[in-house]
């Protein structure tokens, strides 16, 4: 059933690029474009936190044909990264700024960017939505007409968090436009949960979606039909700025589905998108594709090579070579994997220090000046 | 290895009751008690939040000789509880207050009490403690020198825990006196971390134990000793306020359980304290032969019978099974439980409505007037 629905996806998000690349058309299309691509890992490669690590800027100013600012893309790239719970045009312009070159929305593809394409299935169904940043906007802009958060959602539930006394989160509160727009939460059933970006508050989360996920929908229900669940990514650890490995969403999905499976007599059924989930490379290919300027037959113009730059081993580097020909895949040093040689059980098909050093043996390999 | 260390500690409890008692001795030494003991829980038996349930407050007034506040016990109880990490001096008065009955520091044997009995092994080292409440406090009250809390010691490892800047804690700062006194965290090892009461900030505390756990006790760097882990109770579920179960310490262990060994080598190593335990079981009737009034020679003065009485069968019901003679379980249908009939996997020796229906059926049964 998962990748049923994955396909099915990718061929609606395919669908919906091709009308938003019309508009952008003339920023990128330029004729005879080298049959290559480049996809970022941003975090651990790009970005420490917010400063810009391995040279990235001028690593990626060298991409374009003359200025970044105004210049067409010598090679199409795009970043593919676990997302941080804000729409794709807002990260577009946080990247431009830290990043110094001019960074279009269509080339964020965010953890969280494929929900997009589950809009028919739950356009007018109430869903909640949760993770750092905001999560409900961010459904919301794709489309979602009732995404709520979980932070609200779990404000109309009095007790439903025990832990709560010893909390001071900032959650926003119920307010009555929303409840007579539809929103009445408290009798309609949820038919998706969807995790965004990283969670902030796990105990809370974990209790409310066992909540949601065991009662049908609705906590204080009973019903054996379990609501969808969807995961933006499911790396298990990622590069932040303090020295070891951080936990992330893969993390939350352990607890998440080792909890749930132990008060619950039917395992959890959910759907991870992210790295290294092979339909993410699927969907990169195209969107590169787009971004080269072929619109018409995807399937005669298909690209020599892909690269995959990433810093983790068991994310980018196991989900480009899964992904298999065109993916090219390139380990930097400056993330989650440090070794001196290849690494053990994912070896990339190149190593090197930092992103600017994997660019400038693309620009070798393929005699691009 | 956890065996020898639960008798070990259950020993060093019983001498250190035994001198605590001395102290107590004329509250509650009256001649010819009968052989019964009753251990209550709390949570969904005696309370529901801070609101007496079940007639509590009158069934509990039962059990003394005259007046609840002057008169001595008839029969000796104590209260069998997960802690909320205050110390027991504290949840006496609480309760007492609550219940209207005056209740003795002695009669709750909390979930964390047991870890005083570490004192030998910990007194002077450098350990952690977390869940809601003051876990460094009790902690500190036991006798351990250098207890410091989760939230203080996240708070010298700048950046450990990425998903701060979108909480709003109220920590503890660190502060100098506390360095200058032989707190210097960043270079001394973590030798063990307790679990003392439901932890409240999931993803910071996870990724702090497994930092502190796969590094042999600092962050950052590399050991194969992985420092000692102890939790307070184990419990999956408790009833709260809210009408239907909420998560507790147990299922906070497996999400830290199944992601610790998702990211190492070697599986976690713990000891649970707690119900369904029998070593709390064995601990509960020692305690209560002290407030029976019988120091000297505990084997010849065993009880006939002792009482459990509590809400969820997984837990006070499967433990006092598990415990064995003289125990005699009572599931009530105030919390947890709430079946017509007995329960499937956990039946009980007794199903009544309230508390107050099991002090009835118990003085019925041991003819008390």
């Amino acid at each position: 059933m998962r990748f049923i629905t994955i396909s099915r996806v990718l061929q609606q998000h395919r669908n919906k690029i091709q009308i938003q690349l019309r508009c952008h058309r003339h920023l990128h299309s330029v004729p005879n474009r080298p049959s290559v691509g480049i996809a970022f890992d941003i975090d651990g490669v790009i970005l420490r936190g917010r400063s810009p690590i391995g040279d990235s800027p001028k690593a990626l100013r060298r991409l374009y044909d003359y200025d970044a600012d105004s210049g067409s893309l010598k090679i199409p790239y795009l970043f593919l990264t676990n997302g941080r719970g804000i729409p794709e045009s807002r990260r577009a312009s946080e990247l431009s700024q830290l990043l110094g070159v001019n960074i279009d929305p269509i080339q964020i593809v965010q953890g969280h960017s494929p929900f997009k394409n589950l809009l028919t299935r739950f356009e007018n169904e109430l869903i909640v939505a949760t993770g750092k940043g905001e999560p409900a906007v961010v459904m919301s802009e794709y489309g979602f007409k009732k995404a709520i958060s979980l932070d609200e959602y779990a404000s109309y539930f009095k007790n439903i968090d025990p832990l709560s006394p010893y909390k001071t989160w900032t959650t926003t509160q119920p307010c009555n436009e929303q409840k007579s727009s539809g929103f009445d939460v408290t009798s309609e059933r949820v038919k998706a949960a969807f995790v965004v970006s990283d969670p902030v508050d796990w105990s809370r989360d974990i209790q409310v979606l066992c909540d949601i996920l065991r009662s049908g929908g609705l906590p204080g229900e009973k019903s054996e039909h379990q609501p969808h669940m969807y995961f933006a990514a499911d790396d298990l650890e990622y590069q932040a700025v303090f020295p070891s490995e951080r936990l992330g969403m893969g993390a939350f999905r352990i607890a998440l589905e080792s909890i749930f499976n132990s008060i619950h007599h039917k395992p959890l059924k959910y759907t991870s998108f992210g790295k290294p989930n092979p339909f993410v490379f699927k969907n990169a290919e195209s969107i590169l594709m787009e971004l080269n300027g072929i619109y018409k037959d995807t399937k005669s113009h298909s690209f020599k090579t892909l690269y995959m730059i990433g810093d983790n081993p068991s994310v980018d580097i196991k989900g480009a070579r899964q992904a298999g020909h065109p993916w090219f895949s390139i380990l930097t040093r400056t993330g989650v994997f440090r070794g001196k040689e290849n690494h053990t059980y994912y070896p990339a098909d190149k190593v090197v220090d930092t992103v600017a050093d994997a660019v400038e043996f693309i620009l070798r390999r393929e005699a691009i000046a």
